[in-house]
């Protein structure tokens, strides 16, 4: 994929250093985007405003020139690691090597990301190079804004996300309610009558699918109940009929690394009038909040648009009780894009807006002695406002 | 699962330092280990030798109580995080509130893994708390010796290997052999004729077996020819008859987030005389290496048996030339836990087993003009030598 390294180029500029560097594997997105390069153990990247050089063990030298963005690419035993390791050690021998490296690029002062790591800088800081750190978040806000190409990653993990709720809404409609309340499988048990449908179960149903369809994930969250009331909590155990169901699911597409992110709260039957309350409310939040998503405007007004709803009607939210364990207790969306909590942030800090972002936006209500309920779309700020991803998808609550 | 911490202790007592201090997310494993805690977005945890507190946001102030191994939760709140980011911004906020915390702990001098994000450091720095970096990765060492309980997890995940790795073995014994010498899966085809099998197929077969057997994982190899040549080539595309194809799978068992690790060559009919012969060298490598496997015996020592055999044989390594790109090119082995790579290593530096570790042993050849071939079995460390996880999946090439 196509990076825009315009951003970095001013911040050198501005800075008066001589390159961006990243010590990291791929799993942060940060090194992932600026390499390019796709390895799970920790390489250097160095980006002069003229050069992107990248420094890997041997193992990952032939892939690298491969596979990564990089102009220049080395190797460890270029600069006598395996000696110099088995003399000075592991971490004193990678410094000193990170050190002559950058030595020949000509760069004598760094920035790098906040989350550089405190060994590598105090070991550079040791070998004369100046490593200060990047407080602008500089390549995290350059990954918010995406290409086409990004945006169409986005769009096939939604497809596939599309299809692994339909999966467990299937599975949830297909359920038998028994006698004490819970669901269960008819034919599913080791002797051939019903089986608990377990909050495994459908989980393992939703990301059987997105196999199926490309994409990977972590976690999945289906939480019933008093699980639900927790947002952070993945749900186990059996599923109650008229018991909110919170399942939410946040795939990476394997090829591309993008994620998607999208929440539907189900109820097997009928809910409690709270339940059926507290989804049509947030129903009307998020609603509310998307009508607020447009460039210019900045996070913090959408996330203010969904307060305001829940606020009017009764409900406390971080920002009318900082300290609330029921109601609105988290953000109202996050980007999302090589990472599924990336920027920006539809929070009471959220700025402006830029037309190429992708955002979540998740109003809920929570109270262990009700349950929790969340809606969850995904959508691409345009320029005349957003083109939701996930609008085909019902908002509906009751599956019978 | 309980936590050792001696080794903390004296460690806090020789660098006569008031806490170990980890900030990072539960991807972080030293910050698993330690805090007990899963929670995706980074937290700070610090142990002070009577005291193991954890600070997190509100979102997840509840889960913590619940779930982490801290005496002590705090929240962000406390410290009034929110008002303290709309004046000062996320970064310095959180630094300020950190400082705070340590305050009340009584922390004015922290010891922090190599890998504690710089921007936090400098901050606390800036705040007066002194940091310094642990280069003995004491939590990585206490992590490599596992309880009863943790060798457990393991070995289920182990067991859903050997289950994922048949299904895998299975599907290519059932492909046929089209005229080009593809390996197709009759009856597949969208029009019910053949259809191409490829590494994606089989890695999704192998990922959907490990679904249902309760684990996880980010990447699967299968790499066939000259993708084989490349140990970290994860493959892709139509198999070859006669071609090596390395199969190395590495799942996470959901519940524990323990690790296993193994790697199996196959062979759709006959390979080439020399895929056969590295196929039986490496072989030899393998029960080299565990013949070495004992406590007290250094990953150095066993390391060199492997080199031994296939030096001995004419291959190159990367002890007789640091910079060959064909032979044995990567380290026999590492340790397998929390993550999928951690210590001992089985490489030139490694030092003495001990009872209770877990490590891989995974000789292995590559040449792009051959393929690759890799065996890979994963065992405890005992008091007697060792027990071989894997020892019941047969190490044979060819499949027909």
């Amino acid at each position: 994929m196509t990076r825009d390294r315009s951003a970095l180029d001013a911040l050198l500029d501005a800075a008066d250093a001589d390159a961006y560097c990243i010590e990291a594997g791929s799993t942060d997105s940060n090194q992932l985007y600026l390499s390019g390069f796709d390895a799970p153990d920790p390489f250097f990247t160095a980006y002069t405003g003229d050069d992107l050089a990248v420094l890997v063990s041997g193992l990952e030298y032939g892939r690298a020139r491969k596979e990564s963005h990089a102009d220049t690419v080395a190797r460890l035993s270029t600069y006598d690691y395996a000696d110099r390791a088995a003399e000075e050690g592991r971490a004193a021998a990678l410094t000193a090597v990170y050190a002559d490296f950058l030595a020949d690029l000509g760069v004598e002062s760094a920035l790098v990301p906040e989350r550089f790591p405190l060994g590598v800088a105090d070991g550079l800081r040791e070998h004369g190079v100046s490593v200060a750190v990047d407080h602008d978040d500089t390549v995290e806000t350059a990954r918010a804004v995406k290409t086409e190409e990004e945006l169409d990653a986005v769009r096939r993990a939604t497809e596939a996300n599309e299809a692994a709720m339909a999966a467990a809404e299937e599975l949830i409609a297909a359920a038998d309610v028994a006698d004490d309340g819970t669901l269960v499988l008819a034919g599913e048990g080791d002797d051939g009558g019903p089986t608990p449908l377990t909050s495994e179960r459908v989980a393992e149903e939703i990301e059987v699918t997105l196999l199926r369809h490309g994409c990977a994930l972590d976690e999945t969250i289906v939480a019933c109940g008093a699980d639900a009331a927790d947002p952070h909590d993945r749900g186990s155990g059996p599923l109650d009929a008229g018991e909110s169901i919170i399942v939410d699911i946040f795939p990476r597409e394997k090829a591309s690394k993008y994620h998607s992110d999208m929440t539907r709260t189900f109820s097997k039957g009928e809910p409690s009038d709270t339940v059926a309350e507290w989804f049509a409310l947030t129903h009307e939040a998020l609603d509310a909040a998307l009508e607020a998503v447009e460039p210019g405007a900045t996070g913090a007004e959408v996330h203010a648009a969904v307060c305001d709803v829940y606020e009017d009607a009764g409900h406390p939210t971080l920002r009318s009780d900082p300290d609330t364990e029921t109601g609105f207790i988290h953000s109202t969306g996050h980007g999302v894009g090589l990472d599924v909590h990336e920027q920006p942030g539809l929070n009471p800090r959220g700025g402006e807006l830029e037309a190429g972002q992708v955002i979540t936006v998740e109003p809920g209500l929570y109270d262990p002695a009700v349950g929790g309920v969340r809606i969850e779309d995904i959508v691409i700020v345009t320029e005349d406002g957003y083109e939701n991803l996930t609008r085909d998808y019902p908002v509906e609550l009751v599956v019978e």
